[in-house]
């Protein structure tokens, strides 16, 4: 199964692709089995176009990356309603409509997981800090580096939460 | 020249299409030309559908509406960033963001204005009541009754706002 995670956002998306193969079930993303992420890293927009040619943009780049990987699922972190400045969470949704749009139409299944649920699903706790997240990432996928920057690791850790809660076995090419 | 107005919504977007043939400039709507209000109505999403398939359904109507009155300007109105509930602010940005990129994929030519910007367009008051919005608005266009529901009389609205800051002058041919 492959499973693309998105992290939504106007001028960065981060984006991951990861390659399940194993068949057994696990509770827990400790154990490994078969899997491999396959690539991450982030679409960006210019900050001197306007937001529709932003949008667009972002459009474009999405159907590149359905097109590119051929995901089985797309995994997109949803947007907090609790956000300090609403303008901000209301132009973040115009991204993120435009994403979800992009997966209906190339007709792939979508799945949507609050921040606090994938925190929960990577570390154990549904409160786990950025720098918590990062190193977790990186051992669980034995990267070199911790993965950067913060849209990367969000969406590599969007699709580990997908993988995880579909009950597969992970494990990495690195 | 050719104004589609658009009141974004998730369950229902409001349309109206304005053609403004007059060359003359006027400070006020209330100078009639040679305008005519086309056509004004609402695209529907069904409340079963999942999140993503309803900003797919908003994209393919928005993009029939596109082609059928070929606007040279799209005309939509801002979100309010204060909104009581901000997880359905952010609900109403995926499908403001849906509308913006169809126009943007058509390379049509987009204005955003704001609920008070167009309040005070249409009747010379930034606070007017939604009653008094729909008088004006039928007696501008000699509209037989008042223009229902709220989702069309906001789409006629914010075309006649752009009409009118393009410095058209209006008529109907009601």
């Amino acid at each position: 199964m492959r499973i693309v995670g998105i992290d939504p956002g106007l001028q960065v998306c981060g984006y991951a692709c990861l390659e399940i193969g194993g068949k057994e079930k696990s509770p827990t993303l400790h154990s490994y089995g078969d899997g491999a992420l396959i690539e991450a890293g982030v679409c960006r927009t210019s900050s001197q176009l306007p937001l529709e040619a932003k949008l667009n943009q972002i459009a474009e780049d999405i159907k590149s990356l359905l097109k590119k990987f051929s995901p089985d699922i797309v995994a997109v972190e949803e947007l907090y309603s609790h956000y300090a400045h609403p303008k901000t969470a209301i132009l973040m949704g115009h991204a993120r409509g435009v994403i979800l749009q992009s997966c209906a139409e190339a007709a792939i299944e979508l799945k949507s997981f609050s921040a606090t649920r994938i925190k929960k699903s990577i570390t154990g706790n549904g409160r786990a800090s950025k720098p918590q997240m990062q190193r977790t990432i990186q051992s669980l996928l034995s990267l070199p580096a911790l993965p950067e920057p913060d849209d990367v690791a969000d969406a590599i850790a969007v699709s580990l939460c997908c993988a995880n809660e579909a009950g597969s076995v992970l494990v990495t090419n690195n």
